[in-house]
């Protein structure tokens, strides 16, 4: 093992383009996997296992063009399997496509379960390792750096160990540079994995490398007993992506070995683009982010318990285990019925400093927010919609501008993009102004009318524009009558801010939402100009209202 | 530890209820909690801790009413803190309200780590050590079960053991029942918690349990090494829910230990319910269920890569690591470009057993499944929009109806359950018939208007009603002007099937599922009808279609 000063040097194997891809709801195109090998060099992984040619024919034309990244720190591995029984390792058109693919390492999986060998390939035990050594040797000829996977390597040690550790010895014969122990059905223990990998390194010359699965929720752990047993490689995929339950979530190993244990695998400042990094990948993987997933979640530093909060607004460390900084996520303050009313007392004397827990305005927000909680809205990730709702309470509410009036239709006949229309009347310091747009759909038909309107009043709107945009059923079982929350984030360019409606109607749910990110920008907005300028607007009565039920 | 046989014993104490509720976006309501609390007491947990009642009034409703139930299996706890410093304990409100919510068990934390006494709650580390007798010794006094936990028992134990150690002494003096080690900030390590634990349960003559957090991605492992090292009891929640990143999870916990280790928990059959149960608890607590949770995921034993498939097809132990009907989950076979050929290919064979992997045909509809993924839709769980894409290209279509034409609106000034309105033309054997339908929001009204329709031609439609309804939003970035697609369940009281619909627009995704949900019904009903009374029906050219771009 590498070291640097008395830290210890782990290898990162990441096979979020290859494992990561049979995740469910996962498809990468070539391009998307160009695009995240870029982001994992720069991180730093050691290998890239970037497909299986001989499976995927997507995967060669990433081959192709993978040479014009010129990475800088990572090694790319193309991923296949022993040759087929009984033919020539020359024969195997798998293998042939291995070959084309041109790069410097070549991970070749084989069985080291028995019963694998006998009952799911049908050959010899005898054939299973000539096909390892097969394989591997004619890769080390060509000059490839080979890494043998064995595949159930754990199970297959449980039921004929003196098999599993014979395919082993035949790879490590053949030349293989890592031998790395799988946990393909993510059945196996922490305890297990750590005495067999003890074991297992211990017997081997080659260096050893752990490849889990969370079948029993215990991926990251199961990596983390064999690192501490002796395991020099780490193979997982970027937030856990993988067949079933997934493979060994790297976003939660590297922060762990390198934070809290004593290794050095990634810059600090890669670590502290760790959050970004995996919400990229998210992003790319068209799959919603996990925000209850360890560092890199946006629930993972966000307090919620009365106690937890003054705790930690006191000292971090009370309940966090490492700062959020460090791998770029941040603490978070939640509001809600067990958050206290400390939490709401605060955001509310933020707006009016002269209220106390004790105050009636208080206690009747309170009840305000728990009745529009049981109604399904959400103010977690929409504090803009809560400082709202408090504004209007306490007639501090800047009545910017009101709908009076809309009128939204689609149908059929209508061209692609603007395949719904709507009509807006909205009435600002009482002059009345209707407008009509079409857009991408009703939610974006009545989004542009809306802007063009108040445009007309505020031009500074033209600096805002929506970032994001999702909606939530809420109980599905009403199917198309049910509920939707509509959560969305605007941004001015520096700052984001997040509003939420919600209705069984969509499109008044969406107006809501969109209602309140305006009415929050043009309060701000003001707010600075106030600043800026010295005036002082007397605050009006009502908020802005979206005239809908 | 209790044995059955060569089987141990293991006591689950479930706080989904009280720590679970802790989670962001979770809120249970005093009903919620009866319900959960009824289905826990069946599956056989021995302790449900359901609440703070000093924290939070709600749960002292909930403790006045859940007497009724008259649990069988559970034992409830309510959960407090130790008294405040430098006061009686019963002049603490608190354990006051502790003692009114009346139930068998009271769960005690008080502060292990020295810092936390010191830097946060700020007393002496001697009064914090009276304070755990003092409250514990209240309650043993009034005939109360006494579960102590030391909250961050194992940051205390790594600063300063002798003090955490203290603790424990103190609460075992004043005759607790169980000494709960804590992992508060879920920063430990499996090997740390297997060690303290072993160390901490040979020292201690009350018997030991383990309450840990998520924080690493390890807190199943970490309650399983506890187990494995002396821990007679395990905390955790449903799902894992829980602040920051949640809870140790029970769904896992539980059949890990029961169905691979040597324990024995729940019955058989409780544990066949296990996958409905964790469901029921995602609706109830109104979050998406994690579909790659271990076990109880709709992941959890969902095939996907070719050879996986092929393998488990012959021998389902060679990539699960235990039969799915034992916790009531199934096996699923996925489609998709890396599922292979041959699973596309057995999906079109059901519709048209000659032909085989070689015709063009079949290669057609590969292709144009994987531009429609491309496009944004999935199939994965919407497999009978598949079929009827393939019977469309085979021209095995039955062409039961052609929207030929619709309008939907919604506006200002309507009532709150019929806000939008939809007129909609369809053409059935070249018979068109157009009709309105109000609805609650214009997806339900295009529904409705549908219906109303299509049931004049087709009466049998009456049995048939949508039973889950979800929009994903594809694209964030692109605000309201993104794609959507629409996922649609639908059943006639004994099967359910689904169907995909995508478009920038959410109502013509969404009459896109709806159309495809009625036609296979239709499909379905008249393959039914052709056996029962023996007549064939000739096969039309294309399949019903939604008139819209």
């Amino acid at each position: 093992m590498r070291t640097i000063g008395n830290l210890k040097h782990l290898i990162l194997y990441d096979t979020t383009l290859r494992d990561g891809a049979q995740g469910e709801g996962i498809s990468f195109t070539a391009g998307d996997k160009l695009n995240i090998t870029k982001k994992l060099d720069e991180l730093g992984i050691d290998y890239i296992e970037a497909g299986n040619p001989g499976s995927n024919p997507k995967d060669m034309e990433y081959f192709k063009n993978v040479g014009k990244l010129k990475l800088k720190n990572s090694k790319l591995a193309a991923f296949g399997s022993t040759r087929r029984s009984n033919i020539k390792v020359y024969e195997d058109s798998n293998v042939i496509s291995l070959l084309e693919a041109e790069t410097p390492v070549v991970t070749i999986f084989g069985k080291s379960w028995d019963f694998h060998v006998e009952s799911i390939i049908k050959t010899g035990l005898n054939e299973n390792l000539r096909m390892i050594r097969d394989t591997i040797g004619f890769f080390k000829e060509r000059g490839k750096e080979v890494i043998f996977d064995a595949e159930h390597f754990f199970d297959g040690y449980k039921f004929n160990s003196e098999y599993a550790l014979g395919t082993l010895t035949a790879a490590q014969s053949a030349g293989a540079d890592y031998l790395v122990l799988c946990d393909t059905n993510g059945g196996s223990f922490p305890n297990e994995i750590g005495d067999i990998v003890k074991t297992v390194s211990q017997r081997m010359e080659v260096p050893i490398g752990i490849h889990s699965h969370n079948d029993c929720g215990m991926a990251v752990a199961n990596s983390i007993m064999a690192v501490l047993n002796g395991a020099l490689q780490v193979q997982g995929t970027f937030n856990g992506y993988g067949e079933r339950c997934g493979n060994a979530n790297l976003c939660t190993i590297i922060p762990s070995l390198q934070i809290k244990g004593q290794y050095r695998m990634v810059s600090e400042k890669s670590m502290a683009g760790l959050t970004a990094l995996s919400r990229y990948i998210s992003e790319i993987a068209n799959k919603k982010h996990n925000e209850n997933d360890p560092y890199v979640g946006n629930h993972a530093f966000a307090h919620k318990g009365g106690m937890h909060i003054d705790a930690v607004l006191k000292e971090p460390r009370s309940y966090e285990h490492i700062p959020p900084e460090l791998v770029g996520n941040e603490r978070r303050i939640l509001m809600s019925e067990v958050s206290g009313r400390s939490t709401i007392l605060k955001r509310i004397q933020k707006l009016a400093p002269g209220l106390s827990k004790e105050s009636p305005e208080v206690k009747e927000i309170i009840e305000k927010l728990k009745k529009l909680e049981n109604e399904g809205y959400q103010f977690e990730g929409a504090e803009s919609s809560f400082e709202l709702l408090v504004k209007r309470y306490l007639g501090k509410g800047n009545e910017f501008f009101k709908v009076v009036d809309f009128k939204v239709w689609c149908d059929t006949g209508r061209s692609l993009l603007n395949s719904a229309g709507a009509v807006i009347k909205v009435e600002v310091n009482g002059v009345e102004e209707i407008t009509t747009a079409e857009g991408d759909g009703p939610v974006n038909a009545i989004d542009r009318a809306l802007r063009r309107a108040l445009e007309l009043f505020y031009p500074q709107l033209k600096k805002m524009r929506l970032a994001d945009y999702k909606v939530r059923v809420l109980d599905t079982s009403q199917a198309t009558a049910a509920k939707v929350r509509v959560h969305v984030e605007s941004t001015d360019g520096e700052l984001i801010w997040g509003t939420v409606g919600v209705s069984t109607n969509i499109i008044e749910a969406s107006c809501f939402a969109l209602v309140d990110s305006i009415e929050y920008f043009l309060g701000e907005w003001e707010r600075k100009e106030t600043k800026i300028h010295g005036y002082d607007n007397d605050s009006k009565d009502t908020g802005s209202t979206c005239g809908v039920g």
